[in-house]
């Protein structure tokens, strides 16, 4: 999962240049292939007018004497995750993992059997959580976060991510990520920009994973969290999630939390729904040429089609705004040549 | 500020090299020179003993083979910064700037008159604010900040720290930092480290000159921080720091901020106080052989003499738990042959 697409692209084309040679004449046996016809497909999974899109703005942003060049330094490209780099249909892919755990802990834990919540969750029933809205989500998450350390907390969501297969494609959560965007992440880095996230689910949750997967290290992930407690027992130093208050890293959460995590306005942005939003215009409010890209969830085959009726990745002003601001809609349908790898 | 100093020396090893020779016969000059001699100084303001000791740790986890190796994406290293990385006293440099600016804004400020903490301060009596404690700091500093958007404070800073002088050095505070620790930031960067912050100060002090100064971007640096609200106005994103609760980057708070923005426990940990003896533990407590140097500042002269009797820079059980860990205490009087580079 960590190819770098360029690389990739660059070793077939060659492959593909040689091979595809006739036999030698003895004559050109020393002759040296000529390299500069062999083109180098970047975004090879998506449509031609969106990747020129993308293509042009890279450009436009880092040749040296352009206009619109922005230094290195100040690369910074966002992209939210549930929905932009995996799905989150039916329900996000951490709202699973948190029903499995309750699932698994509820006949430990007497006390939850009072929680009208949890008990729904665990019986299949989500409509008490979904009364209960923001509030009732976040007593759900201290539930199943709290009093686990760290390193307790990152071996469950290890275990479970290693094993765990989303039922509408039957493959690993991981293996389940988007083709073109996993390109775009590659692309942008081999034009020296910083990938971040920027989501509303938890960075401890996704932290375990995104280097393996995204190639994205735990500091440039940042997402929802909530409070610690750090002591020394027996000697060793640990780190336990408490109860109380969470962030959420999501509308406005999100630029706060980029000027919080990052401490500089980014130049790129990719999301997906109206979570997203505030992020795109604080994007759009740089110095330099920025470019934010919406993934609209047309796909109702491949993957899933949905924007304004699900509970998660609603998406609606941010369409509205996009047009106003030249924001790339991209439409999963005709713009992804292939959404997965394994398809 | 920003030189590498490993290459510098390089360059300067080889200048030497190629400069010393004597006049080259002909037969000569087709020669290679011969480089395998040249030795790379790395850390030359260390004392030798001091040196050594961090040279062996670098070489132990970085050397391919080596039982003690790190893989490149733990290699995580973390830096206090006040009495760290630069001087705290008489008061650390952030204060300055507070007490400049309360300074400078008092007469627009009628209701900061009321203020028996802000007045002692504008007339130079810090009484008031020793006795008024944490949170009589807490409100000066929200008295300084709230309000003021991302860029107002951000311009704020930028113009007091790049015409701001040490009274005691008579140069720039961003002149006035330890040529040693720069040093090792280089020394451990060239190994692929990874450099963090991880200070009490304001994060969004540091951010403003720390890529400048220290190589450091502002996305690896953490400190502390309050509380911010973003908005739309006149179709303009805005951050702005609000009143309300500060996130204190100090003892327990550094291991919790480390994992909250860093998400890995460091492999090295640099520091000067108690403040800092929480992450030491953290980092002592890595699965890898992991380093930690506490500077005592013991340099009167060409410095500054404290440890237990300061406001800033309390150093007392952390040399305790140094004797008993084995952390690397650096007697900055005799370990380093310089301290700053205008010295």
């Amino acid at each position: 999962m960590k190819l770098n697409y360029v690389t990739l692209a660059l070793a077939c084309g060659v492959l593909c240049f040689t091979g595809c040679k006739n036999e030698p004449k003895e004559a050109d046996i020393y002759e040296e292939p000529v390299v500069e016809d062999v083109k180098i497909e970047v975004l090879s999974a998506w449509a031609d007018a969106p990747k020129q899109r993308i293509v042009d703005w890279v450009e436009a942003v880092t040749q040296d004497g352009s206009p619109d060049y922005i230094p290195v330094k100040d690369r910074i490209a966002v992209f939210d995750n549930d929905g932009t780099l995996w799905p989150e249909q039916p329900v996000p892919n951490q709202a699973q993992y948190i029903f499995d755990y309750l699932k698994k802990e509820y006949s430990n834990k007497p006390e939850w059997k009072k929680d009208a919540v949890v008990t729904g969750v665990v019986n299949g029933d989500l409509e008490p959580l979904k009364k209960a809205g923001m509030k009732g989500l976040i007593n759900v998450i201290n539930k199943v976060n709290t009093a686990r350390t760290e390193s307790e907390f990152n071996e469950s969501v290890k275990t479970w991510i290693d094993t765990t297969k989303s039922k509408k494609f039957n493959k690993l959560y991981t293996e389940a990520v988007y083709l073109p965007m996993l390109q775009l992440l590659d692309y942008l880095r081999d034009n020296e920009f910083k990938t971040f996230i920027v989501s509303g689910g938890g960075a401890d949750f996704m932290r375990v994973w995104t280097e393996d997967i995204y190639g994205i290290p735990p500091y440039q992930v940042i997402g929802s969290y909530g409070e610690l407690k750090y002591e020394v027992v027996d000697g060793i130093p640990r780190i336990t999630k408490t109860e109380g208050e969470l962030y959420v890293d999501d509308k406005a959460g999100k630029p706060v939390a980029i000027h919080r995590f990052i401490g500089k306005k980014p130049v790129f942005c990719g999301g997906n729904s109206d979570g997203d939003q505030a992020m795109m215009q604080y994007t759009s409010s740089s110095k330099y040429k920025s470019m934010c890209v919406i993934l609209h969830h047309t796909d109702g085959e491949r993957e899933f089609e949905y924007d304004t009726k699900t509970l998660s990745g609603h998406l609606e002003t941010a369409l509205v705004e996009a047009k106003e601001k030249n924001w790339l809609v991209v439409d999963m349908k005709n713009d992804f040549k292939q959404i997965f790898s394994f398809q």
